[in-house]
């Protein structure tokens, strides 16, 4: 049946999404989905449901079918997290040639000419590999990476899809904890606990919360050996400046002996749970006790999974740049590109332009970019004014969200709605 | 010199802010500001910097002389927290003949014939023994009380400043914090931990995430005695109805002996600070503990301070009706009212119509609104449509925040450029 399809020159196109959320990896699958229906190349736009495990189970839907219009495309640009799912399933080596062969054996079943992965390091691994595989055994299945991650750690692109509206969400939400703590004639020192635990990036966006106040007053990324006893001292010197402050630290913020400040390392108490962590809260513990200032008031916030999925305050920027990743993936495969990921070059600054491009993905499998050293200040708890002239652009423009009555209106896709090979071959 | 003032027919106003910050503070304030500055009855307006405290400490600012334009009102209505500062600082029984003696010697010192005490329940006791106290000396200066906090628990008004703002917070993080948890096939329980010790509002307003999600599955209030066992009860066949589920819970929930979920009664540390407690990590060691659920995965969001002002999210109806009861407060101060608290009045839910109110302090002052049970189902876990009903316009429209460069413009108040009686006299 897929005869018919090679036939009329249509193969058919399948997407999927891996790892954590963020507020734009659906704006890349918009992208891509509407690149996918434009195309005349292109027969059915196909996602798999929970990324490659889902693949590998042949959770597959027909998302061509279940979108009815523009508006529904619109919706998806603003619709946070993902919406085909995700898995952490990672193809082990040692499967590898048995799962590889699987997955060749089900894109073919379903006719599909061109693969589509958006994600982080993990994932671009994955689709480096397979993309290897598709060459090797001769299948003309053209394999793309579409980049992912508010982590902003990917090697070859200026920045990565989701950073920039996870970047707006923590310098508003900064902004605002600043005007709360300030209100109390007492000396406050709040602590926010910031996602990324290897790279620095968006603890480091929290500087932009300095465009709207004085907040932060010091910032600890995961790429500066911690130490407890210095962080007192900045502490206490800021506090002789400041009637409060706000400090800014990596959940990945780690000891010179590689212990991340997050682990206790207190045994588990009598119902076989460890006492909780997180890096502020021990930062936190570390004030009270060995600090003179009287009266000290300390305040923990940890805003958790709610910084990546902030879409209510997303970046028009990020989505618009996101949707372009989605379209750039489709048309580079169309192109006849294989093995690569597409990336974003800045051109300018201010103003801000930037372009598209692609990259082999064995250069980027597997690699943390992280926050240059020579971003980030000497006494190793503020990062540098390069750092805020590339973090700028990234959060600009309002992405206005669809809302009834005041509350997010998401497009969902019908996950359960699967469909075999005959559904998607042209007689399906 | 305050004769010049009274020769002019003018006399000064003050106004100062109570009790924890919100999203809609700062709009009350907006409104009562731009109703003195616009009255003929009134000379300055002045504000008292960090609450009752501040002006016991003659910390008092001229808000006239700092408001430039009808610009920076409209900033000043879009900026969360308090401008002014506010205080815990309550006044006691035994010293209040002294401290109210001072409040008026200072009062009248700046010429203030009218007051404004913007806050909750405890700063409504205070603003009805102070109108008391000046009535029982003979003295012509009016207090009002301005309604204000994010719990909603103020009696004898619909529902309060600052309330539907936090409740659009909440829904809209709900409904993100489903669809993060939602991506993998794996079955999640999440918790959030919702502010209210006592009333139950904001962790109902939960319930509006149902207007984009299925979530929250379900819903504790303080107002119900909590069983950990019902919980799990609770927990386990919800997670047999769907693969993953979020629950909102209020920090106050608590046992039926009193005592709060949040309370662990665990020992202090070796470093002297007691475990960290939290209402939802509480909930969450006892899924864990207690569950047969296999590989369950379960996340803890406490959105903590970033609730009460998060004015990126604030709503429309709320900010309009923040800016109003300030603006009503006024006005009723000029046709001579005092001892009173402006109220909102409820007329019809859709399409929304509500109008603006006083009633006596006295019968407001340290009352708490909960939660009725009618709007409680039976199980205690949830809500009723009434509820929903309810709370539906309260969070409706989308307050447009004012931004640049995609991050947040506030309006700053200085608080530290403090006026004498004589800056304020009409020869000032």
């Amino acid at each position: 049946m897929s005869n018919s399809n090679h036939n009329s020159g249509q193969r058919n196109m399948l997407i999927a999404q891996s790892g954590g959320p963020s507020a734009a990896v659906n704006a890349s699958l918009a992208g891509a989905v509407a690149a996918g229906m434009a195309s005349e190349k292109i027969g059915h736009v196909l996602g798999a449901v929970h990324g490659m495990q889902g693949l590998l189970d042949r959770r597959i839907v027909n998302i061509s079918e279940q979108i009815e219009s523009g508006q529904d495309i619109e919706r998806l640009v603003h619709t946070p997290s993902m919406a085909l799912g995700s898995s952490r399933y990672k193809i082990k080596k040692e499967v590898e040639e048995k799962e590889f062969g699987k997955i060749t054996e089900i894109l073919k079943e379903y006719d599909v000419g061109y693969f589509f992965y958006n994600g982080g390091n993990d994932s671009m691994d994955t689709v480096a590999r397979l993309s290897d595989y598709f060459r090797g055994i001769g299948e003309d299945i053209r394999a793309i990476g579409i980049p992912k991650t508010v982590d902003n750690d990917l090697e070859y692109t200026d920045h990565t899809p989701g950073f920039g509206s996870a970047a707006r969400y923590i310098a508003t939400s900064v902004a605002e904890v600043y005007l709360d703590v300030t209100v109390y004639p007492v000396p406050t020192v709040a602590i926010i606990e910031i996602m990324g635990r290897n790279a620095g990036w968006l603890t480091a966006a929290s500087a932009l919360a300095r465009e709207s106040t004085p907040a932060p007053h010091l910032i600890y990324l995961p790429e500066v050996v911690f130490d407890m006893d210095s962080f007192l001292g900045d502490v206490e010197e800021a506090m002789g400046k400041h009637p409060s402050i706000v400090i800014a630290i990596s959940e990945g913020i780690h000891y010179k002996n590689g212990l991340y400040v997050a682990d206790t390392g207190a045994p588990p108490d009598a119902f076989g749970h460890k006492t909780l962590g997180g890096a502020a809260v021990e930062c936190e513990h570390y004030i009270k006790r060995a600090t003179d200032i009287p009266n000290l008031k300390t305040r923990v916030i940890v805003p958790n999974a709610l910084q990546r999925v902030g879409g209510h305050v997303a970046s028009s920027t990020d989505l618009e740049e996101s949707y372009q990743c989605g379209c750039k993936a489709v048309e580079a495969a169309e192109r006849g590109e294989t093995g690569v990921m597409i990336t974003i070059e800045r051109l300018s600054d201010d103003p801000y332009v930037s372009r598209f491009a692609s990259h082999g993905l064995t250069d980027i499998a597997n690699k943390e970019k992280k926050v240059p050293a020579s971003w980030i200040n000497e006494l190793g708890n503020d990062v540098t004014d390069e750092m805020v002239t590339y973090l700028k652009p990234l959060v600009r423009g309002e992405a206005v969200e669809q809302t009834k009555g005041g509350l997010p209106v998401f497009y969902e896709l019908d996950r359960t709605m699967l469909v075999s090979p005959e559904d998607v071959s042209p007689a399906g």
